[in-house]
């Protein structure tokens, strides 16, 4: 069991306040699921009624993953304990650092980064993207890490920029936009400077720069039932998280501008074709087949998977750097206009179909 | 109807002198076709001498689409008109400006150039490479268009450089091909700044330069009859189109010697394996399905579009002109050696079988 | 017939003593298989003792190729002569200049290079090195050579670098390390400078350098029988030979991790999709089908060949030294580390499976 799930469990424990019922169903049916995996016991007698009640509970979590159950309850006793003890930073885990992720090592030399806004499909809030970069730094720094893997909690890997970061009232917009650009570029270089192997698994669809950033990873595995979507310019944007760069060095030129321009979206074996992806898994298999390679892969020597990594990005590092500060300017041009905040209304309207 | 084939028939009604009969049965061959697609009717009776006539003329026309039937009346109307009234430029149409292609706004916000030597496979003249870069400038500095495609009348897309512009007779044979290169440079260079999104419809076989400029289009459909051939060491050459940098981007280096060295001829499959297409479209339907593509695309802002193409462009632009620079300045000194002129004696001889 | 076989028959008709039975029936053997393939008459009876070694001999080379069987002839006679006459090299021929390939022009205008050490599975010795950087000035400088064909004699393609190179008892460690770097750097720049087609004819697996430095060649052909593979991490090494280069170039970044930091394996056909690999030959008919291409492509204007590999060139030449340069820097600093002498260590006790 994981050290953040024992320790969940811990301040469970620690409770002042009995949660609500509804709450403590919650917190068994995900304790279950993340220890025993879908309900498979016959259904308790109708006048059992507790027992019927948790029993409900926890079949009604139906096919959701061990992995994802734990992280809920993670967090979910998180914030119990964080509701109750306000001021108390010590005594929560590490994942408790943050409030849109869930970052810490998983097992053995291996550091999981979680967009953990599953309700919001893991929309990117600027808060967010500093949180990222944090725990990047953490996991670079850290001498037992050997490989840092980023997931998404929930039904999707990321739907990308929480357009809500756009729309903050504020007296000084352009401001507003100058920064959030500057903040983008950070997040961005931040990929681009990662050290270490960085590995995606990407457990459902990656959308924007949830998508655009796949470009700067070392491995990228993705679930069958993700796909690959950046509809820039049907918001009047531009491309970012140097997929201008990358793309058309992974499919070419032409396609890549399908993808970029013409707002072409790919399921998972066409992004496995056009080289974003290395393996595609079936979804129902995602944790045990990702956690067979980490199993083999952190094993291997860390000055020489870093070395290694050194010596493929020596010659574009720069025109990576270059790449993301250019499409930043172009980014924060488009904002500006008033085609951007047409297209946004627009969609406050009428969503697209995704 | 478009505003081009509605002009035409004005031309053709303006004519003073009555066309002879063949130039007739032409005219209304290609009207039927154009509006009515294949000749659906039963044969007229033995006696119905003119009907039977008419009948024939349009049922030769097999297969030939609605499309090309529409181009081929909008030349054969502009040709008549224009004998009679040589200094009237006015008005005859846009398509009328030039000689070799035929280029205006299609619909919408599309531009439509098309290569129209058919019965020379669209082989291009030096006066050809001018008119395609004027069209070009047209299409980027019209405010309404937003994308530009480029295809080909007849069965061909095209077949690459006419012979006969190396075989002028000429005081300076040193100079004509000095001049020779450099108009193809520019030619070159007039699609590496194009700023819009550039569309190619690869209607049938792209050979030498209309093929290796493809690596310079931001998407790429082609019918499933087109076939793709560079034949530049066997003529003692060197590859243009910046192919020699586009190309290994695309398939990687070694593919890219196996088209640009030794000559491998690609069908429309194995293009779009090796990145070169984006689409192959079954040849019956590639008007209909492109025009659907095309329906989408020229909604998107054109803004983003332009400054999206831009991103992608960005860190290449220099290195393409330097390229074409290059095979340009390579391409001068095969022409000028005795090697050339062989296999084009030898060529003129014994046709290679394409 | 071949020069160098006709050559290797008149070495064996001037030996002085005559060799053992064993190594007369080798002779024999090989030099049926080389003029009549495998073994296609009927078992002579028991009593005829000669006529039946000779045919079990035969018979036991089952499907060696024809060109192996002719290799393996010529090796064996320069061996037996060479032994008899240490000093006397004008007599022998081409092939006999060096001691760990076999070179010289096979037929028309190709000139083939062999790695020719089968029992060690054609590692590379540092003096095989020199031997191939010899071999390939020669077929740059040989005004009759148009192509320049490489592969190996027996099953592998090459096993990559032979470790005994850096086991040297020596007094001064770091000086042989660094020269060893040296070295290989010169080795890899020789294939990045050859001006004239290159083309691997990979026989069997090839592994480490002689893999990596694949992404160098103009073309690739490869048995179906072969495979690839560059298991650097586990040794706490880093990539050679350009990979780190080439490779992101062929088939993008995170795929070439994969075979780069995470020793992937790939079997001919994924070389292939990764275009890594032009054809894959079912391996009975390698030589038939290189052949039959060779003798195409050695037709091609040499000039028109050696002007267009230039343009290809034109943009990376200076990259690619530069990349060659830091990996050899990189690897010097991992020599240089306590852990690939660890890892030697446990290689030599348990060897890796392949």
């Amino acid at each position: 069991m994981s050290l953040e799930f024992e320790n969940a469990k811990n301040l469970v424990n620690k409770l002042k306040n009995e949660p609500d019922n509804d709450t403590k169903l919650k917190l068994y049916a995900f304790f279950k699921q993340a220890t025993k995996g879908k309900c498979n016991t016959s259904k308790p007698g109708m006048l059992d009624i507790v027992a019927r009640s948790k029993w409900n509970a926890w079949n009604e979590l139906k096919n959701m993953s061990q992995e994802d159950a734990k992280n809920s309850y993670i967090t979910l006793a998180n914030q119990l304990y964080t509701s109750e003890n306000p001021n108390d930073e010590s005594s929560t885990k590490n994942d408790a650092k943050f409030e849109n992720i869930l970052a810490s090592i998983e097992f053995g030399n291996v550091y999981k980064i979680i967009f953990n806004r599953p309700t919001k499909k893991n929309a990117f809030l600027d808060k967010m993207y500093l949180e990222i970069i944090s725990a990047l730094q953490e996991a670079e720094t850290n001498p037992d890490v050997k490989i840092c893997v980023i997931t998404g909690a929930g039904d999707y890997f990321s739907s990308g920029n929480d357009l809500s970061n756009y729309l903050k009232e504020t007296k000084e917009p352009e401001k507003t936009i100058l920064q959030g650009c500057k903040l983008v570029e950070d997040y961005v270089n931040a990929f681009i400077n990662f050290p270490k192997p960085l590995v995606a698994l990407v457990n459902g669809p990656a959308i924007g720069i949830s998508f655009t950033v796949l470009g700067l990873f070392d491995l990228v595995f993705c679930s069958d039932k993700a796909f690959f979507y950046a509809p820039f310019t049907r918001s009047a944007l531009v491309p970012e998280g140097c997929s201008s760069f990358t793309f058309p060095r992974l499919m070419g030129h032409a396609k890549a501008c399908e993808i970029l321009l013409f707002n072409r979206k790919l399921n998972a074996q066409e992004a496995h074709e056009r080289n974003l992806v290395n393996h595609v898994f079936p979804h129902a298999q995602i944790d045990e087949l990702y956690k067979k390679k980490m199993e083999e892969f952190s094993k291997l020597n860390l000055d020489s998977l870093i070395e290694s990594k050194k010596c493929l990005r020596a010659l574009n590092r720069d025109q990576l750097m270059k790449t993301n500060h250019n499409e930043m300017k172009m980014l924060e041009k488009r904002l500006l206009s008033g085609d951007f905040m047409e297209s946004v209304m627009s969609f406050m309207t009428k969503k697209p179909k995704l």
